[in-house]
């Protein structure tokens, strides 16, 4: 085994969102990532570290009344000729694999475990693999798991990118596959079967017809969503198919359970034959809760933009350990998993400069 | 190479028929067939033969006014645990592979080449290859493009299965892939895309609401359909698709031609983006024609039934060549290319006696 690279943690936050991209680091791949993480962190005589997996936990120990978590994934999705990293000076725009989702934000994490030893909370930082992929492998899922009190909390930051907005709470995510059934016949005596395609019309016309419910919760204004994104069905150019399948996403407001996103779909297409095929919780944006509230006002306080968090997050795992957390991190979410990814280098410094704020109990 | 199996073609048609189910030809294998075909035809010194791959025609010479093609064809869909073919002396009816579709038929037709060396009409016996796939490979349609001399006729019967009923002409038949478009968005973020899938709603609305045309011609009536055959659209689970395809199948009435019935489907599903993948003419009963009615009157007269026929067959292809055509076959069309394949000894008796009658000159 060769040692890994060693990072810099007295660099600018931008040097070293370079470092980490160039450690390619695809999910399941995260060893010498979480290495080079791991061995920076144990320098720091004022933290605890620990290790599951190639997940990082670093911790303060100071007795203070709260404790934080600032968390971010080292995984990215695979290299699509985009690595190494390369900064454009005149845009000030950094380019690669992971500068959007999430090594920006994970430079931050390091920086800030660096340079404020003595936080006004006791801080946790929480550096984790296999954010990409399935939620089997997801290390903050493993973490909360094997070892829920290293979460254990009164408020969590994830650094996903949210373009350095805070992004509270986030919508849950369910997949159902609505089947209508017919009859099989040659096509060339249609009349002899009865079609599943056709019978699939009125599935359609219900989609059509949705009217997003927009609930508002602590504020925010969240925005639902029920579409087909599958729909297959055909046996073969001459036949009568005797069966269609469309695949729904429901994406709803956390302010339902994924039980009670269940009950509304099942209801919305009865009397059609639904299957369950994936769900995911939302999260409550718990924005009423005080660490919430005193984080919105150190960070959200410049422009005091808070936004509602429409994609699922990991922020949900921690809404299930009963820890109020937001999604504040540098890059556009809309960036996030494309080629062209890519992060403004202000971004970076501005997440950096007021969560220091934050842990130093300054104004931002 | 081993000498072809010998046909019998003094024995009954049903032994015949079993001798034929016997020996397998499935499509693009019909070599030993056609040989043993071949070698029997050969066999009868008043037929002319000649050979195309793995057609035989067989003719008679006798300058008689008119002319007839009896036609079949020798390839079966694939073995499904369906062979040999065995006879439920019970019921009298012979199961396997082939028995309907159409080796029944195909003994009939060496039947009367062996037993009616002088028959009222000049006869035509084709025995061809390759109907069951790709038409590229039809033996009968390769014949009509090499020697279309050797089709030339004033009527033809193709023996495919109709249970021993006339079945006149044959509807067309047309696939279109109809695409509807829309915009890819995150399904967290559908508000920003178009749903390809929820636009095709429209398209199938107008499938449900299609009324068919049942068009009288020569007396029978005809009933078209236009019927979705298959869909498919979906890029992700969290995606809004940006397309979605209903592939269209239009069975036509013969008053239509292949232009005509694009042009009503092309306005049927008018502005959508239409493509067409397939198309094949269907054939106008021609009951009106002389050779038509003299074989309708001698065949037909039984129980004066004539149907028309609602699927494809190659009946078609003769009314390209502007030889009218009947289907007149044993067997039930709705079991061909089913595993239960089977025909009632019964119909190939029938099949026989009415046709070597007409033949003959004599009533049925």
């Amino acid at each position: 085994m060769t040692a890994p690279p060693v990072l810099d943690l007295t660099a600018d936050a931008v040097t070293l969102t370079r470092q980490l991209v160039d450690i390619e680091s695809v999910s399941q791949n995260e060893q010498e990532i979480a290495d080079a993480v791991e061995a920076a962190l144990r320098a720091l005589p004022h933290l605890t570290v620990d290790r599951r997996g190639h997940t990082v936990v670093a911790r303060t120990g100071l007795g203070r009344p709260s404790r934080v978590v600032i968390a971010g994934h080292l995984d990215t999705v695979p290299i699509n000729a985009n690595l190494p990293g390369r900064l454009d000076e005149t845009t000030g725009i950094l380019h690669g694999l992971g500068t959007c989702d999430m090594k920006g934000g994970d430079a931050v994490i390091l920086r800030l475990a660096a340079t404020v030893p003595e936080p006004v909370h006791d801080v946790t930082f929480v550096l984790y693999e296999a954010e990409e992929i399935d939620s089997k492998f997801n290390g903050l899922r493993l973490l909360s798991e094997s070892d829920p009190e290293l979460l254990a909390a009164d408020f969590a930051v994830l650094m996903e990118p949210s373009n350095a907005v805070v992004e509270a709470g986030c919508q849950g995510t369910l997949r159902v596959d609505v089947r209508t059934r017919g009859e099989r016949a040659h096509s060339a005596r249609a009349w002899r079967g009865v079609n599943a395609i056709h019978a699939a019309t009125d599935v359609l016309q219900r989609l059509q017809a949705y009217d997003a419910r927009k609930p508002v919760i602590d504020g925010l204004e969240y925005h639902e969503g029920l579409n087909a994104v599958g729909i297959s069905g055909g046996v073969a150019g001459n036949v009568i198919p005797d069966e269609c399948v469309v695949t729904v996403n429901y994406r709803f407001a956390p302010d339902r359970s994924e039980e009670e996103a269940l009950a509304f779909v099942t209801e919305f297409f009865a009397p059609y034959d639904i299957t369950l095929t994936d769900s995911a919780p939302g999260a409550l944006p718990g924005l009423d809760r005080p660490a919430a509230k005193a984080f919105i006002e150190a960070v959200g306080g410049a422009d005091g933009t808070v936004n509602p968090k429409f994609g699922w997050t990991d922020v949900a795992r921690f809404s299930v350990l009963g820890v109020p957390a937001v999604n504040f991190g540098p890059g556009d979410p809309m960036l996030a998993h494309k080629q062209e990814e890519h992060v403004p280098v202000a971004q970076i410094e501005s997440c950096e400069r007021e969560l220091r704020a934050w842990l130093r109990g300054e104004e931002a």
